[in-house]
């Protein structure tokens, strides 16, 4: 097995992977779809959401055009010390990196908004074609996402043979998961916060009312919050792991003269596409089977189609059994950590209930039992990554004793590919949930009875369960990438130093006070993150609020229903007031890597990182778990727990789920995409950081 | 200079300072109490934090009897081995910690509950003979705590010659604090939540009705939480910093034959105490002057002295500048960032504004952009902390190059020296404020009318600025302290290492996979504990809240105010609730150290104290300075803004009060004493981590 045919065949499992998604889309797309209102209001939702979409390619365009400038007169050198190529390669990678992420978001996007519609009216048929219409519809999005990613990656390695042309392609990547998904995340809950304030609160009509101006870009919001925000962090997630991957395998096979490490990875990224297209093609529902079920258990039959595939390359291929034993033991500890993540979120277990029994004494109770297990829930997934990273470190350090340390990080970077290597499959069942939301709602909007509300319920309440569980799955391999990044940095650092005759850098000893240094300034930054994005959300729906009263003080007749709503400009407020708000939060974490970079050097970047990854992983955790744990409380108490609907209990538990909903939809997973673009930054610019710093 | 006159002179200061405090407390027992129902309830509160105090040194008795006996036996190494005065000496030094802890403690309980009636009824006669004794009063406490600081110190090294055995005279403060502070922290809330939610949300009676069975339980709470347990976290940073700086200092004496460093330690630390002494001496109000300013002029004054003693000092005896410089830098740095944090909680400021604002659409809002102001107020404590770590290590790095290391880490154990030798004037303006507070309640309960009232009011409100600088203050200084401990753990290890023959330990490098593991783990660690003791006072609120019923419901005339409630019950509940549900959390702190230790060996453990150190540091700023916001954003809007009492923004700000309440005065402080407690087990336990892991 040479590389290039190892290339040619992982470009050729994504082409399968799209041609399937081509499939599933047409599949989707026949369904039949009938019903006038419905189709009306699906229509706005795909309008608005195609409106967000092109402001946000606009704006981006901007930005990627500018770092694009940069990254050619710069990276690797300064363009005018001769490097000219490579600094082209090396802006296109990155532009690569943007428009293929986009690409794949706005495809999901695009079946997200036909499947919610056809997904509410296939109800009527029982829950089985419904099912399959959400599930469907949402798997277009993961083989889209990791077809995208396994494409691009190996489109530019077989070009440039570059690491450093893969790290850019991947910054590109984060770059545009900080639009799409903090950009994404602070437009839902602008929109939802907007809407409940004046619909539910002060006027008192129901959730989906079509009078309330913010009621489409709502439903917007799910779409590119969930659906493409989400997908966006996954892309970026998952390339960053294989660009870690390939940095150190690079070097490893540039010392041993083979590529087998190279190979091994895109071997295995190519094979978890495959497994996914192989689960999501097996994945099916029993008559009135069980939707939650159904959609976990297609995850365990991907994990172990994965193990078995990975399996038999390894004996066919003569890969290393130790790397092979890395990336499973990633895979299992992601799925475990899912679960126990489940256990903080789950209505059926402690939590849920201690909170939802908290809040009969008042909101303040519901906050702080619902912020107490918000911070416990962090500990399992934390000891969980920890363990993976120590394990699969020891586990592969002894491949070769002459490269031992190289190998070790391989090992972490490895079990990071492990982890997502099924993420075709979690996206696709993270997509499925905001469809299958917004089936909810079309079909309460198109009248089509109790019968099929119950179905779409019931579908509804399954997307939210396997969403903790891919919620938890997700910042947990986010943080593996990161651990994993740092390895490339370093590696990165130490490329650099040999070829400027510098010392090497043999790691980041914390009783370094330039290291310490960098610890406590990059600790603080996901928190100074997390709450500028919260206070952006505030802001933005405070602008909504007004121009909702705006609406109904000056169009006549939209009290009584005789006139629709203006939509369109509470779109447009949550889309201008997203990319504002995003803007200011990206640059303090872009600004302080650089500046923290410029001032202690490498060492202090070290330091960043780690104190970054640290209190990064605990605090999104933390904000993804209590956001979740205080929704599924609300709906606890609603089932008619505590008081049920309009007791005590059930204001406190609302009062819990508003604070939680930029907990977990904002500023939580933000944080995942935070720590990698500044590893990435930190990585790119090592060789100025080694030789332009103040203190070092 | 030799050593033992030092030491003489230290001790001989701290005498000073007993005797200052001793005129200090019989000048606040000369002030008349007249007023019976003052003097009954006043009665009546002292006789409940005796009660606690009663109760704690009981339990306390057991578990540092129950410790020491485990320190004889194992410490330094197994008393089978011939170690046995060595362990004798250790197990003393322990007791002697938690003993001399205990009394300064009492002491301060004993001239608060004396000071709060005199001082309501001095003011009957003005501001300025009521400030006089709220602020001598807490002087008392700040004399007692530094004094029996320093003398504890002194006379452990004057007698044993040994550092380790000052480890263990820290560890047994530490004990204590463990109690005082995260006990009383849990009394002071448990007792806060439960009188608040049956008198004024149930019953709709005023905070201070002596009709409520709770109401003297929260007065209790006041001195057992804010000047017994402050008083005991101060203490232990204080001892903490002292213990870390003179390991290191004897370690470079020892190599060099003097003993200027332990000498430098030891003259600083007694300097600080007699420049705290002046400070209160001088300290002065105007007839109608600002209390405010009055305690922070104090503050100034005390860092002036003792900038001009240390340096004529530094002078005189010949000691080195540059750790000179490092003692001012961690003191200033101190200062700043006390000052900074003020900033995010003080009520003319724009957070406190915007909070107060934010409540104006409800409490979700409230607790959104509290927790927002919150996370963005860590940043700068974090970067000063940062720097004057960095800053203290470069400046002393270049006293001796062959010793660089251990100078520099000298100099930061000096910067911790630096920060907290003003501790005597902090306790002191600290123990002011439940003084106040208390004088405030007692005037109104009295009935000494509206004019005294005014006064009362103002003094009380000097003690709620003052109190959020000193606790941003106590915070960075405990911070600081831990990270100096972070030395003194490898220089213990290596110490054993060196004694052992094995490898010494170089650093802690975040690159390896065991440092990682241990990291991740620690950085959880505060967020589980915070979140237990959270838990533990809402269990133990619902405790009170069932007795306050029962007694509403069983006591005949207790409504109509007839009979007195069963204050003392209240107190049992509190009392006995605070030790059971601190002793679980502690366990985990402690225990997950000790498992660590076992698993991961020392590089592990050096892991698991940066992750801690971090998060630790990240969650208590994050916590104290959130419910400090709270706390002013409620008083803002009680003082007529967004709408005044009994709007829905004051309905919402009392929401964020109360979910404040556990952050800044159980959960945020407590944390601090987690950090040292655990940063001090590994010192004391290197050697079997050493030895005795499975993975290293």
């Amino acid at each position: 097995m040479t590389l290039s045919v190892m290339l040619l065949l992982s470009i050729l499992v994504s082409f399968v992977a799209f041609g399937y998604a081509a499939w599933l889309f047409v599949w989707v797309k026949k369904q039949p779809q009938e019903n006038a209102v419905i189709t009306k209001v699906s229509g706005l939702i795909q309008q608005g959401a195609r409106a967000f979409l092109k402001r946000q390619d606009q704006i981006l365009l901007a930005f990627a055009g500018g770092v694009a400038v940069i990254i050619l007169l710069f990276l690797p050198s300064p363009v005018w010390k001769g490097s000219f190529s490579k600094n082209l390669i090396n802006a296109i990678s990155y532009l690569c990196g943007t428009v293929l992420s986009a690409l794949s978001g706005k495809i999901g996007i695009e079946v997200a908004t036909l499947a919610n519609g056809r997904s509410a009216e296939a109800a009527q048929k029982g829950l089985k074609p419904s099912f399959m219409v959400g599930f469907r519809g949402g798997a277009v999005m993961g083989m889209a996402v990791v077809g995208a990613c396994v494409l691009g990656v190996s489109l530019v390695y077989l070009v440039t043979g570059d690491t450093q042309a893969v790290l850019c392609f991947s910054f590109g990547a984060s770059s545009l998961a900080l639009f799409a998904k903090v950009g994404g995340g602070i437009f839902t809950k602008t929109a939802d916060i907007a809407a409940d304030l004046t619909g539910k609160v002060e006027l008192g009509i129901p959730e989906d009312d079509p009078r309330n101006p913010a009621v489409i870009a709502d439903n917007v919001g799910d779409n590119v919050g969930d659906v493409a925000g989400m997908g966006a962090d996954l892309f970026d997630s998952n390339v960053a792991s294989l660009a870690a991957a390939l940095v150190i395998a690079r070097k490893l096979d540039l010392v041993s003269g083979h590529h087998n490490n190279v190979i091994t990875v895109f071997c295995y990224a190519a094979l978890g596409l495959l497994a996914s297209v192989l689960g999501v093609m097996t994945a099916k529902i029993g008559k009135n089977g069980n939707p939650t079920s159904a959609l976990n258990s297609s995850t365990y039959v991907t994990t172990g189609i994965y193990a078995v595939l990975t399996a038999i390359a390894t004996a066919v291929f003569g890969f290393s059994w130790k790397v092979w034993a890395a990336c499973i033991l990633g895979l299992l500890v992601g799925v475990v950590i899912g679960f126990t993540t489940d256990y903080f979120t789950d209505d059926t277990k402690k939590p849920v209930h201690l909170v939802a029994h908290a809040s009969a004494s008042g909101p303040a109770f519901t906050i702080l039992s619902g912020i107490s297990y918000g911070f416990m829930s962090s500990l399992p997934a934390m000891i969980g990554t920890g363990i993976s990273t120590m394990i699969s470190y020891k586990l592969c350090e002894s491949i070769d004793p002459a490269f031992s340390s190289e190998y070790a990080l391989f090992g972490i970077s490895i079990a990071a590919v492990g982890m997502l290597s099924i993420v075709g499959m979690i996206v696709s069942n993270d997509a499925y949930g905001p469809i299958v939301d917004n089936a909810r709602g079309l079909a309460e909007m198109g009248g089509l009875g109790d019968e099929v509300l119950e179905i779409t319920d019931e579908l509804d309440s399954a997307g939210n369960t396997v969403k903790a569980i891919t919620k938890g799955f997700s910042i947990s391999a986010a943080g593996l990438t990161v651990i994993a990044l740092l390895g490339t940095f370093m590696s990165e650092v130490n490329d650099a130093a040999l070829e400027l005759g510098m010392e090497l850098v043999k790691g980041f000893d914390v009783m370094d006070p330039l290291v310490f240094f960098g610890m406590l300034v990059g600790a603080a930054i996901p928190a100074v993150f997390s709450a500028m994005l919260m206070l952006g959300v505030d802001r933005n729906a405070q602008r909504m609020v007004e121009e909702i009263h705006r609406q109904f003080n000056t169009i006549d007749g939209l009290k009584e229903g005789k006139v629709d709503p203006e939509y369109n400009k509470c779109i447009d407020i949550a889309t201008s007031g997203a990319i504002r708000e995003l803007i200011p939060a990206g640059l303090v974490a872009i600004m302080s890597t650089i500046a923290v970079g410029f001032i202690g050097g490498v060492y202090a970047i070290g330091g960043f990182l780690v104190g970054n990854i640290l209190s990064g992983l605990l605090l999104s955790l933390f904000m993804s778990n209590a956001g979740g744990l205080w929704d599924n409380a609300k709906k606890y108490v609603e089932a008619g727990n505590e008081g049920g609907k309009g007791s005590e209990a059930h204001k406190a538990a609302v009062v819990g789920d508003t604070v939680g909903d930029p907990f977990k939809d904002t500023a939580g997973p933000s944080i995942n995409t935070q720590i990698t673009v500044i590893s990435l930054v930190a990585s790119l610019l090592s060789t100025l950081f080694l030789t332009m710093s103040i203190l070092h």
